[in-house]
């Protein structure tokens, strides 16, 4: 993908969006011999990043009167509904049966119908394109469509503009629409490393396997980064660009959340911090100093978990 | 106060802090017709503005071998603690049996003596002086000391250089350290209100009165903002330099601290919500297009209570 895609796709969405700020720690916090610089994009609208892709999607075509319809029980489905506020279109999201109340409520907060049916994204994403056809709604997919990736892409070029002088920075890897938008973005000028849960390993099984396989997905990250397989658009940008896949525990991750709210009052979800353990725990090896970026991507948890 | 102190000061204590970023929304968020700059500083060390006037107390003075001592079951106490810890020294802190059992152990956890006792903050500075003259430990008083004042100025300094444009900044007030602080480092050239909750009015009665006077406290911000009077040093500085005070009902407090988490994914404490909640619930009054700075002092709460 061309970077001026991703450029043209942050002067779309850019008025829609906030400027996530970066937190800059000397190197010695958490223990890591490093100067990290985090990017809070869960302060961005909705929680997580998801916006970005979104809002890219739905300002790149003609949204009919029928809308948007999604799938996700998660974050682009708050997402998706909180853009079709935002742009005063209509929002229909398929949710699975697994999806949390919390979640389901605040899609239904923004105004969107909230179907849901089925055991898994799998079969709600069936429901929403069945549906689709019917209506004639925009199909708003969560990581497999050109413009979702050049608009979670976006989130690079911030980084980028706030914070030239990275080595390396670490991102979670759910179907992979974030990580291959940065780096389709950095097209390798810096080290973009993708992070799975060891219980959600698809990019790892994709780049095993030359090309996208479903894999079995569980753990504490299910609800963000549990999709079963990479997107087929994500995985050639990936293969090509991404330079690790780094697996980290469930420990690990709970740790991270744990450090992140203890040390810096950041309340990331599991996903959120997912990117940030795989430093903690070693699991990603850095160099003493290294200048690394962490992605902090997403905070919709309910906050007693913290506790 | 010069403002040449708050900058000796910065360049005493720079290399201990975390440079807290800025959260920059655009008019119209939370409804307000302003862009809105807010100042997270409850991502400091210690999860507040308070290691600032700690550090720059320790770091002006000879610590003598018993260490520095602190009275304060709240963020000053926590601050003292970590900032001992960070120095190399030893710290003893009188806690108010009214600390909750979360702070009492935060001193503990960083290495600190933690002497439980008296039913508020006086007896327990009161214990501490006749402690302190015992031992002969350095004091570092939670607000009235000049080092304490020009170190808590220094959030200034970095809000400045960040974001020179501003025309207000919104900044709670409970002894006064902080907002002194920031008044005497913009000497006039923005506009500093001092916030206050309606049950710990201290800078409002000191205004009233013509100094100092001993108010009533209590409500939902009492643990951070319930100094029952301000400090001599800081009642002339607010005085001259303060451009208002407002008062804030525990309602608008807690309303701003739930759209805090809810919008942005932020955690303010309530004493470190109160500021913005002076502007949500009207009871500071902006002119649309006006550039406002709002502090966000603290974030050591139980996260439980967010949801």
């Amino acid at each position: 993908m061309n970077p001026s895609l991703i450029e043209a796709a942050y002067g779309r969405i850019a008025p829609h969006l906030r400027r996530t700020p970066l937190l800059r720690l000397k190197a010695g916090e958490f223990g890591i011999d490093a100067a990290l610089t985090l990017k809070l994009e869960l302060m961005q609208h909705a929680g997580s990043f998801k916006p970005r892709g979104a809002l890219n999607r739905m300002l790149s075509a003609e949204v009919p009167t029928a809308g948007v319809i999604a799938a996700s029980g998660g974050n682009h489905g708050v997402a998706v509904a909180w853009a079709a506020r935002r742009l005063g279109v209509r929002a229909e999201i398929y949710v699975p049966a697994v999806a949390s109340a919390a979640k389901i409520e605040r899609i239904r907060g923004y105004g969107a119908v909230a179907n849901v049916g089925g055991a898994n994204y799998a079969e709600a994403l069936a429901a929403s394109g069945a549906r689709a056809s019917q209506t004639g709604a925009l199909v708003v997919h969560a990581y497999d469509q050109a413009e979702t990736i050049a608009g979670q892409g976006t989130v690079a070029l911030e980084i980028e503009q706030d914070a030239p002088a990275l080595d390396t920075l670490l991102v979670a890897c759910g179907g992979g629409g974030l990580v291959a938008g940065i780096a389709a973005w950095y097209a390798g000028r810096i080290k973009v490393v993708a992070v799975e849960p060891q219980a959600c390993p698809t990019l790892h099984a994709a780049l095993r396997a030359g090309g996208p396989v479903d894999v079995e997905v569980g753990g504490i990250a299910v609800d963000s980064l549990g999709a079963r397989r990479v997107g087929d658009l994500v995985y050639p940008l990936a293969a090509r660009q991404v330079a690790a896949v780094v697996l980290t525990s469930d420990a690990a991750i709970r740790d991270a959340q744990k450090a992140l709210w203890r040390e810096l009052r950041v309340a990331a979800e599991p996903g959120g911090a997912a990117a940030l353990a795989a430093l903690l725990s070693g699991a990603y090896r850095y160099t003493p100093g290294e200048r690394i970026g962490v992605l902090v991507c997403g905070g919709n948890l309910d906050p007693a978990t913290l506790a």
